[in-house]
C-alpha cells in the first residue's frame, strides 16, 4: 500500500531542507585533504573458476589512507583486443578526484562502473554481481567500511569509532560535529548519493536506516538541532543542487524504507540532465531487474555514441 | 536460534516415512507416458546487451505437453571453439528421458547445468542469474509451472485446475489423487527434489509453504490420511532411495522453512555417493555464495576428469 | 482505527473507475455461451440429525459444465404446507438465467436466498449457517470453485487452471485474459459482487486478497496496464451501474481488508434503490449479527408484501 | 506447527496438580450457600422473525442472587407434541442443585443442552447457535458474569469487584482468596469446565488467558504461592477427579491458547466414562464443526436409548 | 513516526467534544457525597533501608470509603526543621475538598506532589520513585483502584463490579452509566487528567486503552452513543475548561497510546495558565526524565516565591 | 512462557565452554598496560535541584587514557558527618586496580556502589537512579563507551573503530581479535559480568544482543571459529572461574534475551561464595525492584557488619 505520498504528490513536493551556507566549503576542504593521499592501489587476482569473468580484489587507501576493499570484475571479451587498459583508472579516477590506478595490463580501456550495495552491506562475494562485467564493463563493486556485517557481506573496517554516544547503527557515529561524522568517512571512500532529505524521513518512516536517528533522538532529546546541523552537511539534497552528470532515479511508490517523497526532494533539486522511473507497486526494491535493463540499455547507447565520436 | 534437532540429533534423526509399494510402477507409468510426448523446443534469443552470454528464450512441451519455459544461458568463451554443440541437448536430456534438443548451432558441446529457483519463484529475468554460464557451462534456469508470480518472477503457466478445493498456493492443487496432484505435472516438465519429509514438515514449521498443508487440514479435518496417501508418491525421500547420482546437499541449522531434520531425512535416504554442507547460523539461506562456490568447484574439478578422459 | 477516509469523505468519494466499452457486450456474450449448458442439478439429502431442517447437497453444472457444489437448506416448518415445492428453482433460477431445478418434491414454493462466504471460504459444514432455513426460507449455500481450503471448507474444485504464472491465491488465476480470468468462471457460477474499485484496492491496502494483486505487480512490473484491462470487466463497480434490484450494503469504517471507501464507490455507482449501513467501529466484520437481524427484517416485510398481493 | 508435547507424550503426561485437602468441603459450603438463593427465573420471549424456533431472553438469580442471563433456544417441532414441557426444569435443574424453572408452557419436556462461549464472550446474538435447537433440543447458551465485551457480545454483569489489585482480564480478580476468587461466582452460576493444569499451562504459553496469570505474577513476584492456593480450588483436574457423567474431550495438537497438555491433564483425571478425539493440524478451534457433528451423533443416539426405556 | 497532526496542525487542532449541560452539577453532587466519608488516613512506617528518604505505606478512605493505598515518601533533609508537618495534610487536602490528614508529625511542612503512575500500573515498590523526596518534597505515589497487576505494582482492589458486560481492562467497567462508570470512582480517589478526546482518540489509535472502548463498541455495535454520553462526563476536556491551577502539559509528537492531538485538545480548551512542551521524537514517554528535570524547576521556582512571601 | 530449560534441567546444566590456555596471561597484560595510564578524574557537580542527593559529572580515563563518564551521586547524609571523603577512590579504586580518584572533600569515607545499565543504555539522566545514594552509599553510576543512544542515554564516545566489518551493533566491533574486540576496551573500563556463555545463547535465541553474532556469522559463514577464538577471552564464564568476591545472582526463568541457562553457566562456574534468586514468571526485568531490595539489604548487612569491625 502506499506509505507516502500518491504520484501527484509527489510531483509536486519540494523539500525544505537548505544546505548550510558553508557546504561547498566544507567539502572543498574535505576533498582537498583528501586529495593529498596517495591512492596506493593494490590488486590481486582471485581465484574463482570463471572462465569469461576476472576478479580482483581490490585494496586502495580511503579517507585517511584506511584501506578500503572492492572487487574489480572485467570481463575477458570474446575477440581481441580483450584485455582491459588502464580499466581501474577509470573506475577510480571518478572518485574524489584521486591519482590513477595502475596494474592490470590491457590492450584496450573499458568503459567502467563503480557501485554499492544498500545500507548494511558489503561488496559480497567474489561469485556475486557479475551483470556489468558481463555486459562489457569494468565494475568496481566497493565495500562500504564499516558495513558488511549483514547481508552482502564486507571485508572493510572503519578504524575510527565515534567521539559520543551512538545507537546501534551507522547513521549516528560521529554524530557530534560535521568532521566527525561517519558519513564524511564513507563519501570521501566513494559512495553513492546515500541520505535525502533526512529531517523528512525520519519523520515518515519508522523503518531502518532512518530509524536509527529517531531512536537516537528519542533518547537525546535536546540534540536534534545539533544533529541536524551536521546531517546538512551529508543530505543527497545538497549534492544534487550542485550535480552536473545526467542522473537516473528509480522510486518505488511503496517504498517505506526510503520513501518515494525524500527521492523525489533529491529528484526535484538535482541540477543536471535527470530521469526518474516510478514503480507503483514496488518498496525498496523499486524497478529491480527492469531497472537493471534500463540501465544497461542506456549505458550501451551512450558507449555507441562514444565509440562513434 | 535452532528451530530443529542441534547436529548431533540430526546425524541421529531416520524419518519415518515409507514408500508406497507401487512407487515406482507410478513413476515408471507416469513417465512413459510422458516419453510419448514430442519435445517440441523452441529457441528464441533475447536481445540483453550482455557481451560475453547469450540468452535464449527456451519453451519444451512439458507434462501433456504443456508448453515450459526456460531461460538458457550459453557462454562466448574467449578462445575458440567458442560456440556450443548440441548443448541443449545434455541440458535437456536429463530430463524425463526425452528427445533431444536442437536448434542452436555450435561448435562443441558445453557441459550443462539445470536450475530451478525456490517455491514461488519462476525463472526470473533475462539478466539474473550469470553465474553457471560465466564458468563456461551452458546454464537451463527453468520455470515452475504456474509458479512465479511473486519473488523471481516466471512465464509458465498451468492449465490444469483441482478437481477439489484448495488453499491459495500449489501444494493442494489436485491433492486428491496421485494422478492430479500438481507435483506429478512439475515433477515430470523437472523438478529439484522439492518436498521432503513432507509429514514431519508439516508438523514442526508454520512457514509456508508447508503450512499450506497443514493450514488446509486444519479445515479438510478428516482428510489427513487421504492427503498424505497421495503425498507418499511425491515426498524427496521416496526419490532419495531410488537415486545413484552424486548429491551434493547443503543445510542451515536455524532453517524454518524446510527444517534441517526434513533434509537430513533425505540425506540419510540417499542411495547415491553423497556429501552434506552445514551451517550453523543460516536459516533457508544455508550455505549461500559459499554454496555455489563449493559446488562450482566440484563441478569444475568433475569436468577437468571428464575432459582428461 | 480508521484506516480509509472518514465518514464525511466516504460520502463525497466518487472512484476513477471506468467500465471498458464492450462490458456489456462481453458479459452477453459470457452468459449467453453459459445459457447453452444444461443445468444438470442433483440432490442428495444429507443425514444430519436436525429435526427442523432439512440440507440437501446440491450439485450443478458452472461455467463450462464444470460441477460445482451447493448445501440446500430448508426448513420443515411446523404448519402445512411444511415442505417445499419447486424450491430450487426460484433459488437457482436467478443464477444466469438458466434452466429450472427439480427434485425436491414439494407442496408450495418458499422464497430462496442464495449466499456465498467470504474469500477463501467454501460453502463450510452441513450443519453450519442455519439462520435462513430457520427463518422460513430455502437456502442455497455456495462453494465457491478452487477455493474452500481455509476457514469455511468448500468441495468444488476449478479445473481450469491458469495459462500464466500466478502468485498464491485467486486473484491472478488467468491474469492474461478477460476470457481466462479466473472470476469469468466464478461469476457465471453465480458470485456475490466480490472485488470493488480494484485499482484503488490495491493501493491502499496490504490486506490479501488485494494484497495479492499488488505483490504480483511488484513482480511482473510491466503488467500493471494489462492486469487492469482484464479487471475492469470484473470490477463490481461496472455491474453496480447496472443494476435494477434493491441492494443492501454495510460497511465497517475501520475495514482494512476491502476498505470502505471501495464499498462506497460501488455504492454510488449502484443505479438501483439502494441502502447503506456503516458501522463506526468495526472492521471487515461490519455489522456481524446486526446486518443478519436488520436483513431478516427486510427480507420478511418484502415477503409479507408479496404474499398480500 | 505443534506447541507443545505430541500424541505420544501426551497418552503418557499426567500432570502434577494435587487437589487441597479441603477442596470438596469448599465447594460443598459454596454450592450450600447458593443454594439458599432462589433461582427466580425470568422468561421474556424474543421477536427473531424466525419461524423454526422460539428465542427466549431468561435471567435467573446466580451466585449471591445477582441476575445472569441466557438466551433459551427452542424448536418448533413439525410434529406434535411440538412446545416443550418445563423444558427450562431440565436445563437449568442441573445448575447448581437449584430449583425448577416455570414458566414456557408445553406439551411435553425437551431434553436439553447447557452450553458457554469461550473466554471473553457471552452468549452472543439472538439469532447466533441455532445447531441445538434445531436439532430438536432445548437449548441454553449462557452469559458469563462480567465478559462478552468482545467476541460473542453478552448482557450480565458482574457487580462485585476485587479486593486487590487486578490485571485487564478476568483471571486475576479476587484473587487473594478462594471466597473471593471470580470463578467462584461464574462456577455456582454454572460453567463449562474452564482452567485445567493451570500451573503447567502459566508456563508454556504466552497467549490469553493463562498469560493474564503469568503477567500478574511477573510484577506481583511474591505473589506466586498465594494465587496457585487459591487456584488450586478452580482447576479444572480437581473437578474432573470427581466427575461421574460421560465427557466428550476434543483437543487440537497445534492449540497454543488451551495447550493440549493441560486438556490430557484433565482427561487423564477424568473418573467418569470418557473420550478423547485429537486433531492433529487444528489450534484453539479443535474438531470444529466435525466436533458439533460427533457431538450431535453421541446426543441423538443417548436420547434414542432414553426413548426407547 | 508521526501518528497524527503535525506540529502545525496540532496548534490548530480544536476538539468536537462537548460537555453535558448539566456536567458541573453530576460532578459537585459527586463531590459532595464524597466529602460525606471520614478520610480515615492510616500511616505505616515502611522498612526500607534507605537513609535520605522516609517511606510511609498510606491507606485512606476514598469513594464510598473504599480503602485506598498509596506511598508517602518525606525527605530527611540534612538541616533542621528535618520533619514534616501534616505534611500529608497538604498532599491529601487537594484532593477532593475533604478533611485533613494527620500522623506524621513534623517541625515543618513541606510542600507537597501528588502523583499517579499510567495505566495498569499502581504505586510500584516501595523503593522506587525517589526523585521527588530526594528534591525535598513530600511525595505521595496513589494507587489506582483495582489497576497495579502489571508494570509498576499496585495495593489496592476495587471493590465494586460492573452491571454490565465488560471487555479485558478498565475502560468499560460500569459503562452503562455514569453513577456506575469505574472513573467516576477513581477522580473521587484522586487521579490525574486521564483520558481526553475520547471520541477522537478511539477512532485515531488501536494501542490500549482506548482500543478497550473501540474493541467493546465492535461488539456491541448498538451501544456507542449510550456509552460516549457517560463519557462526555469523564472526558479531560470537560475539567479542562473549568480549570483555574497553572498546568504544565507535555507531548511527543509520535505518541501513538495518547495521540498528541487527544493532548491538544485539552491544552486549547484548558483555561487556567498553561504550558505544553513538544517533543518531535518521541512517543508516549514524551519528555522522559527532561520533564521532570523541568518540572522539577518549575516546582522549585514555584516554592522559592513562595518562601520569599 | 518458558523459552529454555526447566528449573530442575538449569540447576543440572553445564556450559561446554573452555577458557583458552592463555586466558589469565591475555588480562594480565591488559590491565598492565590499562595500570599504566593516569586516571585522571575530573569531577564536575551538576545542579539537579535535589536537596538530599549531590550528583557529580565524573570523567576519567579509560582504556588508552579515552575519557570515560560517569554520574556520582553522594548523599547528604542528615547527621554528622554529613559529608564524604574520599568516596571516589573506593568506588573507582576497584575498577582495574588503577589509582585512587581525589576531589571530593569529605568527613568521612561512603561505602561504594559501582553501576551499569543493560546493553545499550548509557549512565541515564542525572535525575534518574537515587536509589543507592537514598540508602547512603556513594554511587558511581558508569557510561559504557560508545552506547548509551538508546534507552538511558548516555555521553561517552568510543573512538577506536572496527579493522573489519561489523553488523550494526557493538558485539562485532573489532571481533577479528583479542586485542581489538570491543569489549577489551569496555572491560578495561570496567563493566559488569556481560556476556555469558556466548555460543550457547547464540544458538538457544533470536533477540539482540546476542542475535547480532548470530546475524553476523550468518553472512560471514566461515568466521564462526574466528569469531569464537575471540569470544573465549571475554566470555563471563572465564571471569566467574577466576572470582573471589561474593555474588549475587538473579535470572527470570523467561528471559530470552539472556537466557537463563546461560546464566547458571556463569553460576555453575562462579569459583567465589555465591548466590542465584530465581524468578519463575518473569523475563529479563528477573526480579526487580525484589532484587535491588534484597541486594541493599544484603549490602546494609555487610556494611553493618564492616563498621561493627
Amino acid at each position: 500500500m502506499l506509505v507516502d505520498l500518491d504520484e501527484a504528490g509527489l510531483w509536486e513536493y519540494r523539500s525544505t531542507y537548505k544546505a548550510p551556507a558553508d557546504f561547498d566549503e566544507f567539502w572543498q576542504k574535505t576533498l582537498a585533504e583528501a586529495g593529498e593521499i596517495p591512492l596506493d592501489v593494490r590488486i590481486e587476482p582471485v581465484e574463482t573458476g570463471l572462465r569469461t569473468i576476472d576478479v580482483y580484489d581490490v585494496t586502495f587507501a580511503g579517507y585517511a589512507g584506511h584501506p578500503i576493499r572492492a572487487w574489480l570484475r572485467l570481463p575477458r571479451l570474446p575477440r581481441p583486443p580483450h584485455r582491459p587498459a588502464a580499466t581501474g583508472e577509470r573506475a577510480l579516477s571518478g572518485v574524489g578526484g584521486r591519482e590513477a590506478l595502475s596494474g592490470v595490463t590491457s590492450e584496450r580501456a573499458l568503459s567502467g562502473i563503480v557501485q554499492f550495495h544498500g545500507y548494511g552491506s558489503g561488496r559480497g562475494h567474489a561469485l556475486d554481481d557479475l551483470l556489468w562485467a558481463s555486459a562489457g564493463y569494468a565494475h568496481l563493486l566497493m565495500d562500504t567500511r564499516g558495513q558488511g556485517g549483514g547481508f552482502a557481506g564486507g571485508d572493510t573496517g572503519d578504524p575510527v569509532g565515534s567521539g559520543g554516544p551512538t545507537r546501534p547503527g551507522f547513521l549516528t557515529r560521529g554524530l557530534e560535529s560535521r568532521e566527525t561524522y561517519y558519513y564524511r568517512r564513507v563519501f570521501v571512500d566513494a559512495q553513492s548519493p546515500f541520505l535525502c532529505d533526512i529531517r523528512r524521513a525520519t519523520r515518515i518512516t519508522d523503518a531502518d536506516p532512518y530509524h536509527e536517528l529517531a531512536a537516537y533522538l528519542a533518547t537525546h532529546r535536546t540534540s536534534a538541532e545539533s544533529a541536524f546541523t551536521t546531517l546538512g552537511y551529508f543530505d543527497g539534497l545538497g549534492f544534487a543542487a550542485r550535480a552536473a552528470a545526467p542522473a537516473w532515479f528509480s522510486a518505488g511508490l511503496m517504498d517505506g524504507v526510503c520513501p518515494p517523497s525524500t527521492a523525489f526532494g533529491a529528484y526535484h533539486a538535482y541540477a543536471g540532465p535527470k530521469h526518474i522511473d516510478l514503480w507503483s507497486y514496488n518498496g525498496h526494491d523499486a524497478g529491480g531487474p527492469e531497472d537493471q535493463a534500463a540501465v544497461l540499455s542506456a549505458f550501451n547507447s551512450l558507449l555507441q555514441e562514444e565509440e562513434t565520436l
